[in-house]
Protein backbone atom coordinates (compact mmCIF):
# COMPACT_ATOMS: atom_id res chain seq x y z
CA UNK A 1 0.00 0.00 0.00
CA UNK A 2 1.92 2.81 -1.26
CA UNK A 3 0.42 5.52 1.16
CA UNK A 4 1.37 3.72 4.25
CA UNK A 5 4.95 2.84 2.93
CA UNK A 6 5.66 6.82 2.14
CA UNK A 7 4.24 7.55 5.69
CA UNK A 8 6.97 5.10 7.59
CA UNK A 9 9.49 5.93 4.71
CA UNK A 10 9.85 9.89 5.76
CA UNK A 11 13.17 10.43 7.93
CA UNK A 12 14.37 14.19 8.77
CA UNK A 13 17.21 14.50 6.45
CA UNK A 14 19.99 16.42 7.88
CA UNK A 15 22.32 15.97 5.29
CA UNK A 16 22.22 16.91 1.70
CA UNK A 17 23.69 16.12 -1.98
CA UNK A 18 24.12 19.32 -3.47
CA UNK A 19 22.12 18.51 -6.91
CA UNK A 20 19.63 20.59 -8.10
CA UNK A 21 15.73 19.89 -7.38
CA UNK A 22 14.02 20.28 -10.85
CA UNK A 23 11.47 23.37 -10.33
CA UNK A 24 8.88 20.78 -11.70
CA UNK A 25 9.00 18.95 -8.75
CA UNK A 26 8.93 21.73 -5.79
CA UNK A 27 5.60 22.81 -7.88
CA UNK A 28 4.46 19.44 -7.06
CA UNK A 29 5.20 20.00 -3.53
CA UNK A 30 3.14 22.76 -3.35
CA UNK A 31 0.65 21.57 -5.15
CA UNK A 32 0.19 18.97 -2.49
CA UNK A 33 0.34 21.50 -0.12
CA UNK A 34 -2.27 23.40 -1.70
CA UNK A 35 -4.63 20.11 -1.34
CA UNK A 36 -4.33 20.29 2.39
CA UNK A 37 -7.77 20.36 4.29
CA UNK A 38 -7.94 23.95 6.14
CA UNK A 39 -11.19 24.51 8.64
CA UNK A 40 -13.58 26.36 6.73
CA UNK A 41 -11.67 26.09 3.67
CA UNK A 42 -9.84 29.18 4.54
CA UNK A 43 -6.22 28.13 3.10
CA UNK A 44 -4.98 30.35 5.57
CA UNK A 45 -1.10 29.97 4.13
CA UNK A 46 1.61 31.08 2.21
CA UNK A 47 4.94 29.35 0.83
CA UNK A 48 7.99 30.95 0.44
CA UNK A 49 10.79 29.25 -1.98
CA UNK A 50 13.99 30.17 -1.19
CA UNK A 51 16.94 28.46 -3.81
CA UNK A 52 19.79 31.82 -3.19
CA UNK A 53 22.26 30.53 -1.28
CA UNK A 54 23.33 33.72 0.79
CA UNK A 55 19.74 33.43 1.62
CA UNK A 56 19.40 29.43 3.01
CA UNK A 57 22.64 30.65 4.44
CA UNK A 58 20.80 33.51 6.55
CA UNK A 59 18.15 30.89 7.31
CA UNK A 60 20.86 28.42 9.26
CA UNK A 61 21.37 31.32 10.96
CA UNK A 62 18.09 31.82 11.98
CA UNK A 63 17.34 28.22 12.81
CA UNK A 64 20.27 28.59 15.10
CA UNK A 65 23.36 27.04 13.18
CA UNK A 66 21.68 24.11 11.76
CA UNK A 67 23.68 23.59 8.99
CA UNK A 68 22.29 21.32 6.86
CA UNK A 69 19.62 24.20 6.11
CA UNK A 70 21.71 25.97 3.42
CA UNK A 71 22.91 22.00 1.80
CA UNK A 72 19.90 21.65 0.00
CA UNK A 73 19.27 23.91 -3.02
CA UNK A 74 15.83 24.74 -2.02
CA UNK A 75 13.99 25.81 1.46
CA UNK A 76 10.49 26.01 1.47
CA UNK A 77 9.11 28.91 4.07
CA UNK A 78 5.69 27.80 5.31
CA UNK A 79 3.73 30.73 7.11
CA UNK A 80 0.17 30.90 8.26
CA UNK A 81 -2.09 33.74 8.07
CA UNK A 82 -3.90 33.99 11.36
CA UNK A 83 -5.97 36.83 10.55
CA UNK A 84 -7.57 34.79 7.68
CA UNK A 85 -8.80 32.24 10.08
CA UNK A 86 -9.82 34.98 12.66
CA UNK A 87 -11.96 36.46 10.11
CA UNK A 88 -14.28 33.55 10.39
CA UNK A 89 -13.30 31.69 13.75
CA UNK A 90 -11.92 34.40 16.10
CA UNK A 91 -9.52 33.29 18.64
CA UNK A 92 -9.97 29.70 17.80
CA UNK A 93 -9.02 30.18 14.11
CA UNK A 94 -6.00 32.44 15.00
CA UNK A 95 -4.83 29.66 17.86
CA UNK A 96 -5.59 26.80 16.64
CA UNK A 97 -7.00 26.20 13.26
CA UNK A 98 -4.42 28.60 11.13
CA UNK A 99 -1.63 26.16 13.14
CA UNK A 100 -2.78 23.26 12.39
CA UNK A 101 -4.18 23.42 8.47
CA UNK A 102 -0.73 24.70 8.20
CA UNK A 103 0.68 21.84 9.48
CA UNK A 104 -1.23 19.60 7.77
CA UNK A 105 0.06 21.42 4.27
CA UNK A 106 3.88 20.57 5.84
CA UNK A 107 3.29 17.20 6.22
CA UNK A 108 1.64 16.99 2.46
CA UNK A 109 4.71 18.58 1.49
CA UNK A 110 6.67 16.13 3.39
CA UNK A 111 4.98 13.06 1.97
CA UNK A 112 4.53 14.63 -1.87
CA UNK A 113 8.97 14.57 -1.28
CA UNK A 114 9.45 11.27 -0.01
CA UNK A 115 7.05 10.43 -2.78
CA UNK A 116 9.76 11.49 -5.30
CA UNK A 117 12.61 10.06 -2.63
CA UNK A 118 13.52 13.50 -1.69
CA UNK A 119 14.75 14.57 1.88
CA UNK A 120 12.93 16.83 4.24
CA UNK A 121 12.98 18.25 7.68
CA UNK A 122 10.11 19.92 9.14
CA UNK A 123 11.95 23.05 11.38
CA UNK A 124 10.57 24.32 13.73
CA UNK A 125 13.07 25.46 15.74
CA UNK A 126 13.71 29.15 14.81
CA UNK A 127 13.14 32.75 15.54
CA UNK A 128 9.97 33.81 13.87
CA UNK A 129 11.11 37.35 14.18
CA UNK A 130 14.50 36.99 12.28
CA UNK A 131 13.00 34.79 9.85
CA UNK A 132 10.99 37.50 8.87
CA UNK A 133 13.29 40.14 8.63
CA UNK A 134 16.05 38.04 6.85
CA UNK A 135 12.83 37.53 4.18
CA UNK A 136 10.94 40.62 4.56
CA UNK A 137 7.96 38.83 4.87
CA UNK A 138 4.69 40.59 5.47
CA UNK A 139 3.07 41.15 8.80
CA UNK A 140 0.56 38.83 8.10
CA UNK A 141 2.60 35.63 6.66
CA UNK A 142 4.05 34.60 10.06
CA UNK A 143 6.77 31.80 9.31
CA UNK A 144 5.54 28.39 11.55
CA UNK A 145 7.87 26.10 10.23
CA UNK A 146 10.56 25.42 6.91
CA UNK A 147 12.31 22.04 5.53
CA UNK A 148 14.95 22.08 2.89
CA UNK A 149 14.38 19.96 0.11
CA UNK A 150 17.10 18.21 -1.82
CA UNK A 151 18.47 14.60 -2.51
CA UNK A 152 19.11 12.97 0.60
CA UNK A 153 22.87 12.37 1.88
CA UNK A 154 21.52 10.10 4.30
CA UNK A 155 19.55 6.94 4.94
CA UNK A 156 18.93 7.15 8.64
CA UNK A 157 17.14 4.52 10.56
CA UNK A 158 13.94 5.23 12.04
CA UNK A 159 13.58 7.12 15.59
CA UNK A 160 11.69 4.83 18.30
CA UNK A 161 7.79 5.31 18.17
CA UNK A 162 5.33 4.87 20.91
CA UNK A 163 3.55 1.62 20.97
CA UNK A 164 0.06 1.70 19.76
CA UNK A 165 -1.00 0.35 23.42
CA UNK A 166 0.54 3.79 24.65
CA UNK A 167 -1.14 6.28 22.68
CA UNK A 168 -4.36 4.43 21.69
CA UNK A 169 -7.36 4.10 23.91
CA UNK A 170 -10.55 2.18 23.01
CA UNK A 171 -13.59 3.80 24.62
CA UNK B 1 1.75 8.95 -8.73
CA UNK B 2 0.27 6.97 -5.83
CA UNK B 3 0.80 9.95 -2.92
CA UNK B 4 -0.43 13.04 -4.74
CA UNK B 5 -3.81 11.30 -6.21
CA UNK B 6 -4.43 10.48 -2.81
CA UNK B 7 -3.76 13.90 -1.47
CA UNK B 8 -5.87 15.50 -4.32
CA UNK B 9 -8.85 13.10 -3.80
CA UNK B 10 -9.60 13.55 -0.07
CA UNK B 11 -12.63 15.63 0.88
CA UNK B 12 -13.91 16.38 3.93
CA UNK B 13 -17.09 13.64 4.23
CA UNK B 14 -20.68 14.74 5.56
CA UNK B 15 -22.75 11.92 5.12
CA UNK B 16 -21.87 7.86 5.83
CA UNK B 17 -23.32 4.54 5.60
CA UNK B 18 -23.45 2.61 8.56
CA UNK B 19 -21.56 -0.41 7.29
CA UNK B 20 -18.86 -1.41 10.18
CA UNK B 21 -15.07 -0.49 9.72
CA UNK B 22 -12.95 -3.47 10.57
CA UNK B 23 -10.74 -2.26 13.55
CA UNK B 24 -7.66 -3.94 11.25
CA UNK B 25 -8.12 -0.53 9.09
CA UNK B 26 -8.79 1.70 12.33
CA UNK B 27 -5.50 0.11 13.29
CA UNK B 28 -3.64 0.54 10.14
CA UNK B 29 -5.30 4.74 10.36
CA UNK B 30 -3.81 4.94 13.98
CA UNK B 31 -0.39 3.70 12.59
CA UNK B 32 -0.35 6.01 10.40
CA UNK B 33 -0.76 8.76 13.05
CA UNK B 34 2.15 6.83 14.73
CA UNK B 35 4.59 7.83 12.46
CA UNK B 36 3.69 11.21 11.93
CA UNK B 37 6.51 13.63 12.47
CA UNK B 38 6.80 15.33 15.83
CA UNK B 39 9.03 18.07 17.34
CA UNK B 40 12.45 16.36 19.26
CA UNK B 41 10.25 12.91 18.15
CA UNK B 42 8.29 14.14 21.57
CA UNK B 43 5.42 12.00 20.10
CA UNK B 44 3.07 14.74 22.11
CA UNK B 45 -0.45 12.78 21.25
CA UNK B 46 -2.86 10.40 22.16
CA UNK B 47 -5.71 8.69 20.10
CA UNK B 48 -9.14 7.85 21.32
CA UNK B 49 -11.55 5.27 19.40
CA UNK B 50 -15.10 6.11 19.97
CA UNK B 51 -17.52 2.98 18.62
CA UNK B 52 -20.53 3.21 20.95
CA UNK B 53 -23.19 4.90 19.71
CA UNK B 54 -24.41 7.44 22.95
CA UNK B 55 -20.98 8.33 22.50
CA UNK B 56 -20.98 8.80 19.28
CA UNK B 57 -24.22 10.61 19.43
CA UNK B 58 -22.85 12.64 22.10
CA UNK B 59 -20.32 13.66 20.40
CA UNK B 60 -22.55 15.35 17.51
CA UNK B 61 -23.74 17.03 20.76
CA UNK B 62 -20.24 18.84 22.07
CA UNK B 63 -19.58 19.25 17.92
CA UNK B 64 -22.73 21.64 17.86
CA UNK B 65 -25.12 19.65 15.84
CA UNK B 66 -22.77 18.00 13.40
CA UNK B 67 -24.99 14.83 12.86
CA UNK B 68 -22.99 13.50 10.37
CA UNK B 69 -20.30 12.47 12.97
CA UNK B 70 -22.93 9.84 14.43
CA UNK B 71 -23.30 7.95 11.06
CA UNK B 72 -20.09 6.90 10.95
CA UNK B 73 -18.94 3.78 12.80
CA UNK B 74 -15.77 5.28 14.33
CA UNK B 75 -14.56 8.65 15.66
CA UNK B 76 -11.18 9.04 16.76
CA UNK B 77 -10.88 11.85 18.81
CA UNK B 78 -7.17 13.54 18.61
CA UNK B 79 -5.81 14.64 21.72
CA UNK B 80 -2.76 16.82 22.00
CA UNK B 81 -0.55 16.38 25.15
CA UNK B 82 0.76 19.64 25.51
CA UNK B 83 3.00 19.60 28.67
CA UNK B 84 4.72 16.83 26.99
CA UNK B 85 6.21 19.14 24.35
CA UNK B 86 6.35 21.95 27.02
CA UNK B 87 8.90 19.90 29.38
CA UNK B 88 11.75 19.51 26.48
CA UNK B 89 10.49 23.42 24.79
CA UNK B 90 8.36 25.58 27.01
CA UNK B 91 5.80 27.82 25.41
CA UNK B 92 6.82 27.18 21.92
CA UNK B 93 5.91 23.40 22.35
CA UNK B 94 2.89 23.96 24.22
CA UNK B 95 1.24 26.89 22.04
CA UNK B 96 2.99 25.41 18.50
CA UNK B 97 4.68 22.27 18.05
CA UNK B 98 2.28 19.78 19.88
CA UNK B 99 -0.42 21.13 17.95
CA UNK B 100 1.42 20.95 14.30
CA UNK B 101 2.72 17.59 15.84
CA UNK B 102 -0.77 16.54 16.47
CA UNK B 103 -2.43 18.13 12.90
CA UNK B 104 0.37 16.11 11.08
CA UNK B 105 -0.94 12.65 12.57
CA UNK B 106 -4.98 13.93 11.96
CA UNK B 107 -3.51 14.59 7.92
CA UNK B 108 -1.39 11.15 8.19
CA UNK B 109 -4.86 9.18 9.12
CA UNK B 110 -7.26 11.01 6.48
CA UNK B 111 -4.72 10.22 3.64
CA UNK B 112 -4.64 6.74 4.74
CA UNK B 113 -7.99 6.49 5.18
CA UNK B 114 -8.46 7.94 1.65
CA UNK B 115 -6.06 5.59 0.51
CA UNK B 116 -8.27 2.61 1.80
CA UNK B 117 -11.60 4.63 0.47
CA UNK B 118 -12.83 5.56 3.65
CA UNK B 119 -14.18 8.53 4.29
CA UNK B 120 -13.33 11.16 7.25
CA UNK B 121 -13.77 15.08 8.22
CA UNK B 122 -11.44 16.76 10.16
CA UNK B 123 -13.62 18.62 13.23
CA UNK B 124 -12.26 21.26 15.09
CA UNK B 125 -15.59 22.85 15.49
CA UNK B 126 -16.26 21.77 19.05
CA UNK B 127 -16.56 22.07 22.74
CA UNK B 128 -13.01 21.03 23.89
CA UNK B 129 -14.34 20.87 27.93
CA UNK B 130 -17.58 19.18 26.78
CA UNK B 131 -15.89 16.63 24.91
CA UNK B 132 -13.47 16.08 27.63
CA UNK B 133 -16.33 15.92 29.77
CA UNK B 134 -18.04 13.43 27.92
CA UNK B 135 -15.23 11.23 27.15
CA UNK B 136 -13.44 11.42 30.78
CA UNK B 137 -10.59 12.62 29.38
CA UNK B 138 -7.44 13.07 31.18
CA UNK B 139 -6.39 16.80 32.05
CA UNK B 140 -3.57 16.47 30.35
CA UNK B 141 -5.03 14.80 26.96
CA UNK B 142 -6.38 18.27 25.42
CA UNK B 143 -8.94 17.06 22.14
CA UNK B 144 -8.03 19.08 19.40
CA UNK B 145 -9.74 17.44 16.71
CA UNK B 146 -11.64 14.48 15.94
CA UNK B 147 -12.90 12.57 12.64
CA UNK B 148 -15.85 10.26 11.61
CA UNK B 149 -14.27 6.78 9.60
CA UNK B 150 -17.23 5.24 7.64
CA UNK B 151 -17.66 4.39 4.17
CA UNK B 152 -18.57 7.32 2.18
CA UNK B 153 -22.17 8.33 1.45
CA UNK B 154 -21.52 11.07 -0.78
CA UNK B 155 -19.15 11.62 -3.45
CA UNK B 156 -18.38 15.57 -3.10
CA UNK B 157 -16.77 17.62 -5.85
CA UNK B 158 -13.47 19.24 -4.27
CA UNK B 159 -13.36 22.78 -2.73
CA UNK B 160 -11.74 25.37 -4.44
CA UNK B 161 -8.36 26.01 -4.04
CA UNK B 162 -6.22 29.12 -4.27
CA UNK B 163 -3.75 29.36 -7.35
CA UNK B 164 -0.50 28.60 -6.63
CA UNK B 165 0.49 31.94 -7.91
CA UNK B 166 -1.26 33.33 -4.82
CA UNK B 167 0.05 31.29 -2.06
CA UNK B 168 3.36 30.67 -3.30
CA UNK B 169 6.66 33.63 -3.55
CA UNK B 170 9.71 32.16 -5.06
CA UNK B 171 11.92 34.48 -3.63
Amino acid sequence: MALMETVKRRRSIRKYSPEEVPMEVVEELLEAARWAPSAGNRQPWHFYVVTEEPQRRALVEVAGGQGFIAEAPVVIIICADAERSAEKYGDRGRSLYCLQDTAAAVQNILLAAEARDLGTCWIGAFDEKACSSVLDLPANHRPVAMTPVGWKGMDPDPRARRDLEEIVTYL
